[in-house]
């Protein structure tokens, strides 16, 4: 028999083992949802050499899969390792480290279901097209914001509250400042940690950078914006370099041993963030410093250096395209107006490349006396239609100055919209969503304006085109879905794509058999139309419900 | 002192040893045109596997170039061996082969100038364009005979007269026979010997190849065919592979291994003819029997079988494009309408593949009811005109049927144009020659309609516009070449394509300086067009007749 006093010494001691159990339980059962950011925090006293000589990395675990993610150091004696679980269930980690007090740790976490807006990571569906990691369709929308956090705070909240409100679920935006015609402005924080300011013969300051020490706050508060834009919904097309510095800063000329550890560093503290896409450059060949193997380098160095392989393309200037078809590109991202402006053309480049096709710059809506920027809201919300229509998409842009060159344009600064088209392609976004999967041509090379997306349902736009009526007909041929029959009866509803109406057409229509590759009504009903331009229709099957399953 | 018996001995051994001298020289003096073609015939008593069992090649060389190119059995006792010389004066050969009577067999012979017609093989010039080897530009106007060489001899000889005379300088045609829609015809001659003739169930005879052994007399036809249209300074635009057997005769579903003998049996024969292009495969995805990683070895199996790297390409039903960016490909050749039935998408796949592109079909003139046969020669001519405009090529095809399904149709079978495009094709071919080279879009992704050649050098095209004047203005880009200045005078001819009429306007015009990417002229002078349609310009400069030099 044990007296009590033992008793209570052994309650006690079990009390505390079993605390101790619990709180290793507790940190053992720390919850991450899928698709969201595990981050690991070791703290070492920062060396000067912290963010070149230390190596970190972590590998992250399960039963059946393995991630190695490498860490970065985040100042304040921080080192970060930053991981997103792509299936739910426990983790386990072990760091690897040059330095030993941060080598072999160990620990666990749980992964969670995804919930509310979270779909995970973007990836490419069925060649031309885009998934969530949820199997959610994902269609790009996007704008353009190149500058957008290096404005001041407000006009930042500003051009998020406009993006909140917007229908767009990308946006274009660059990593370095920009200096360029119109976008002068001197950013607040800078990549990195400056070394010494010079002065020119000019009594001009220049700041030399100490390309050895990241500048950890810069980082945090564009994390911080990935994140905002993450909760909007919006995916974060993030160019890492671009030509518009011009001798300014000098981020467009640094050596490619310095490029890569740039590389290295931005893929090591973003690639967890689920809504990153990669993109190379904007307009890779106006980089007067770097040659296209320089950009393969760097494409590759992308590639490698992201263990989840987020959407990743490059950007050149106008019809200047890149080798797209190279394995490190996930899509194609090209700045030309010439495949959208005509019909028949912006397929064609599904054709050579076989994989999605966003035209991420076609030209701005706006009031600029460059061409490149003073479409109307009319134009631009054709150009996206005619991309759509032909199964690809169109990045919106706007470039509206009334006050001066200080002016917020949208492009580059963000700020608030002042053209009217970004509520059309809101509209656009909402049909193609509400439809049974991503838009193909339905009979390619020989009708451009007629678009399917399954079986017995159709879109067709008639661009510029103004009619009074339609004389009901289909091509037979409809994409890799069944071909229209004989005796399917349609319903038809009129969009007038300007002023953002729907309306459903009075009379519903029967098809008779093929007659030279296409069908028509069999009384050959027309549909009377506005005789106005930018009108499309769509047109579904009402005889078989069953028929017109999502398929994609 | 020498008696004269024996000097007249002496002189007679000295003289016969001068005529056996005399005889090598002669013997080692064999000239051959530079481009043309060097035969080695070596006897031999036929073994059995002499297709398949033997291996010969030669070395032929010079002082700094050296090739090794194989030889084949072409019957009757012989091997050949077939070599292009490209560069003039002597050189020399060895032979390597397993019958030991036929190995290190040497020779030398003398390369001399090209005359005439020769100007070499036809190679890809400045990204996207082609020249002969000579440096004399080649541009592409083909048109289609599938399987010309299929037909009655007589229907062959009509061919040739018609190429002859028409404007063409290229023929797709298929090495193997063709069993299509209209295109039934038996041939008299196979690419392989018959093992057997057996009878199916129903009677019908199905003749069992001996696919160790080729038929030489068969491919001595095609040859000497191919010697025809090169006589005619016509581009053999040779198609290996096609799906127009569908059980026939069985060549579209032989094994790899049976292809690729057959791909080195062809590359032997016939990679010494300087005109032969390699077409792998007309509608290669229609060939069910192969996948792509079959076409992908097969083309490369052609590339590296052939010592001079003809041209290359590979042919796909209507926008199927290949993977043309692989380096087998010299060029695109593509089956695809939508390129050139609208402005401003015919260039997009020069920005795509950086090589020359052809449209190899893209329907035909012609009466049938399918929609692919069926373009008026306006028509024909427009999709013509559309693609050179914006520096690529379109192919020529005709298929009019007039009395029955067995009408000799220009497209498949030859024989005489029932068409009329044909002769308009030939007068825009006479129109690019006449240019300082090569045309490119102006004003890439701006101007669809105004294409450059040089400084100072613009051809435009209407289309099917009907314009009863135009205002005299051009773009201020130029591709590559000098922007337009103010105060340049230019010369206006106004042509009519399909009349065939170019009529120099009487008024001169002065630009004016840039008014928003453009240039007027500076009374702001128009042309007095005929409403037509169809309608184009010439404009040269006038100002400075040394500022439109060659350029290419």
């Amino acid at each position: 028999m044990l007296n009590s006093s033992k008793s209570t010494f052994l309650q006690i001691a079990v009390f505390f083992i079993g605390f101790l159990l619990f709180l290793n339980v507790a940190k053992a059962q720390q919850k991450i949802e899928k698709w969201s950011r595990f981050e690991l925090v070791l703290n070492h006293p920062n060396p000067e050499e912290s963010f070149s000589k230390v190596k970190i990395s972590a590998r992250f675990y399960n039963t059946d899969t393995c991630f190695v993610v490498p860490g970065f150091y985040d100042g304040n004696n921080q080192y970060k390792i930053r991981f997103m679980p792509n299936e739910t269930g426990p983790w386990s980690y072990t760091t690897t480290c040059n330095i030993p007090a941060l080598n072999n740790k160990k620990g666990i976490f749980e992964c969670v279901e995804a919930c509310g807006n979270n779909h995970g990571m973007v990836k490419v569906s069925n060649t031309y097209n885009f998934k969530y990691a949820d199997d959610k369709q994902y269609y790009p929308f996007g704008t353009t914001a190149y500058a957008w956090t290096h404005m001041s705070q407000g006009i930042q909240e500003m051009t998020l509250n406009t993006l909140k409100n917007s229908g767009f679920n990308k946006v274009r935006m660059c990593v370095f400042p920009k200096n360029y015609d119109l976008v002068k402005e001197e950013p607040e924080i800078y990549p990195y940690l400056i070394k010494e300011i010079k002065k020119d013969t000019t009594g001009k300051e220049i700041k030399v950078w100490d390309f050895d020490r990241f500048n950890p706050l810069f980082f945090q508060h564009l994390e911080k914006r990935i994140d905002d834009l993450c909760k909007l919904g919006i995916e974060a097309d993030l160019i890492l370099f671009h030509p518009y510095d011009k001798g300014r800063w000098g981020f467009d000329a640094m050596s490619n041993d310095l490029n890569i550890r740039y590389i290295n560093y931005v893929t090591a503290r973003l690639s967890s963030f689920r809504n990153v896409w990669w993109s190379i450059a904007n307009e890779w060949d106006l980089v007067k410093t770097k040659t296209n193997d320089d950009w393969d380098l760097l494409s590759k160095n992308v590639a490698t250096s992201d263990p989840y392989r987020h959407l990743c393309s490059i950007h050149g200037s106008t019809a200047i395209y890149y080798e797209y078809w190279k394995p490190e590109f996930t899509h194609v991202s090209i700045q030309d107006e010439a495949p959208v402006m005509n019909w028949g053309a912006a397929a064609l480049l599904r054709n050579a490349y076989y994989k999605p096709i966003i035209y991420d710059e076609v030209g701005y809506e706006g009031n600029l006396k460059s061409r490149w920027g003073r479409y109307s809201p009319e134009e631009m919300t054709y150009l996206v239609w005619m991309g759509v229509i032909a199964g690809t998409y169109v990045t919106h842009g706007e470039s509206y100055m009334f006050k001066n060159n200080t002016d917020t344009i949208f492009w580059a600064k963000g700020g608030a919209f002042k053209g009217t088209s970004w509520r059309r392609i809101a509209f656009l976004r909402k049909i193609v969503e509400e439809g049974p999967g991503p838009l193909k041509l339905s009979d390619v090379s020989r009708d451009n304006r007629t678009s399917s997306a399954g079986n017995g349902y159709y879109i067709i736009y008639f661009g510029k085109e103004m009619n009074d009526s339609w004389l009901f007909n289909l091509p037979v041929k409809n994409s890799p879905w069944e071909k229209v029959k004989s005796g399917a009866r349609f319903k038809v509803e009129v969009i007038d794509t300007w002023d953002m109406t729907i309306q459903t057409y009075p009379e519903t229509f029967e098809t008779t058999p093929e007659n030279d590759y296409r069908v028509y009504d069999k009384d050959f009903k027309k549909v009377r139309l506005p005789l106005k331009p930018y009108i499309a229709l769509r047109i579904t099957q009402i005889s078989n419900e069953n028929s017109s399953k999502k398929s994609n």
